[in-house]
């Protein structure tokens, strides 16, 4: 089974934009996203534009800033601090990579933890760890956990979930959410040993390694869910470029009983994760 | 192999004690670790008085603040806040547990992270996540990698390392460690399937889940490093009361090719590392 994360992502939009519906109506709040571009990357602009678009549709506020790609660290800064005062403004998203001379760690920790919609801050990886339950969560590995629910159920419970990478942005924060979710964790890493074998113990396997088909079919459990986090351009032997996820999906949608793909699979979650997580912080602090 | 906790701690505190020296002739900084005892909880008042005893004999300042045990929340986040203030104070740690009129997640959240030596902040708890580098890290985690590192040498790279138990203070924290240690981690809990086979596969096998003798030795690889956070009291066939571990001993020491005892293991590592959280606090803030 393909798991559709266009059609997931399509059923997440609908379901928030009732939500943001309910909270204008009961609280008058309209939830509010800005996001900041800092020069002019094509990559990082098009990325921009679909959030812009999507924050839109489901009836939230929407702000684009964009800053000259020689922008001073500092006044960066004074501009993240306005945004952090400003109360008609819940999430506040920053787009990454920025240019070499701004330190990014300090801008992401600069950014008013309750209006960290990536989930970036430390506060929020925290939070996570910690299982308080406040914490604002990293939007791609909540991606793949909906996706993995979608196929199984709501009940997680005593799955083996293997994780093959340890980013911050998706690997750790993904392995604590399976763990809350009662899953069994495996974190695997270029270090790894016996790589295949672990995988082969996984019932939920998920690659976010970002190397075009790392993952064989025969490291794939019969009858397991994978989750594809990879987004890799190659050639192929025609000389055009497509997107492949570091899945090899050929081979594993043979093995597997169900799968991502690439395109179509986590990717349109993250956003409406994103979005979902503006709608948290303007509920919970708004 | 016998891994002897009081040996390592004993070598701990030696190192810590000629830093602690270096600390003071550099910059004319006295670590101080101060400890809150709210009410008169017997066994509490033994860790106390061991932590106090042992930052003494290590050329640091030491303060104990005993307060009644029916003190209003409100009075001790007053009395907190003070000593966030106070330049002379480098650690701060509130024994726990509380008494139950108080909320412990908002005593321990309004403790000054720079000064949090239990490392059970949020913020620190975010900084261990991501991997920043600057976090003041729980301590029994602590004293587990090194007692593991006590056998296997400074590189645990590639070596699968099962942790039973995924507490906010043992196990969460010790699995990122022994990730940042390139070994790939499994986190096991109470609603794992096929423990036994999962803790067979460990090269480094951790137990910390409060229950005697509850890992059995046929669940350990031959050739395996054992490390046994648990302390459990139990009564014996003559009705004498004693301390063992999670593990069974007797058994995992046959198979095991290093594991620690109980009591006389990791044991007498958090204190070392409490302190050493101390040192550090005040190498970086002080």
């Amino acid at each position: 089974m393909r798991i559709d994360g266009k059609q997931a992502a399509a059923d997440l939009r609908k379901q928030l934009s009732m939500q943001v519906l309910q909270l204008q109506q009961e609280k008058n709040i309209v939830p509010g996203l800005t996001v900041i571009l800092v020069g002019e990357d094509p990559a990082s602009e098009v990325y921009v534009r679909n959030k812009v678009r999507q924050t839109r549709e489901l009836g939230m506020h929407s702000q684009e800033i964009r800053l000259p790609v020689d922008i001073r660290e500092e006044a960066l800064l004074t501009r993240l601090e306005q945004l952090n005062q400003d109360k008609d403004v819940h999430g506040i998203l920053v787009q990454l990579p920025l240019p070499a001379h701004i330190n990014e760690a300090k801008v992401l920790a600069a950014i008013n933890p309750e209006k960290d919609v990536d989930g970036f801050h430390a506060l929020n990886s925290g939070r996570l760890l910690n299982g308080s339950g406040d914490a604002l969560v990293p939007c791609t590995p909540q991606g793949c956990v909906i996706l993995a629910k979608r196929h199984l159920g709501e009940d997680l419970s005593g799955k083996h979930a293997v994780v093959i990478g340890r980013s911050n942005i998706v690997g750790k924060p993904l392995a604590i959410l399976l763990l809350q979710e009662n899953c069994t964790v495996t974190i695997a890493h270029s270090r790894t040993e016996n790589l295949a074998q672990i995988c082969r113990q996984a019932d939920i396997l998920v690659a976010a390694v970002g190397r075009a088909n790392f993952v064989k079919g025969d490291w794939i459990k019969p009858g397991a869910t994978v989750i594809d986090v990879g987004i890799n351009r190659i050639e192929d032997t025609e000389g055009k470029t497509r997107l492949v996820g570091d899945v090899d999906y050929q081979a594993a949608v043979e093995v597997a009983a169900a799968i991502t793909p690439v395109p179509g699979g986590v990717g349109p979650m993250t956003i409406a994760c994103l979005l979902k997580n503006t709608l948290v912080a303007a509920r919970r602090y708004g």
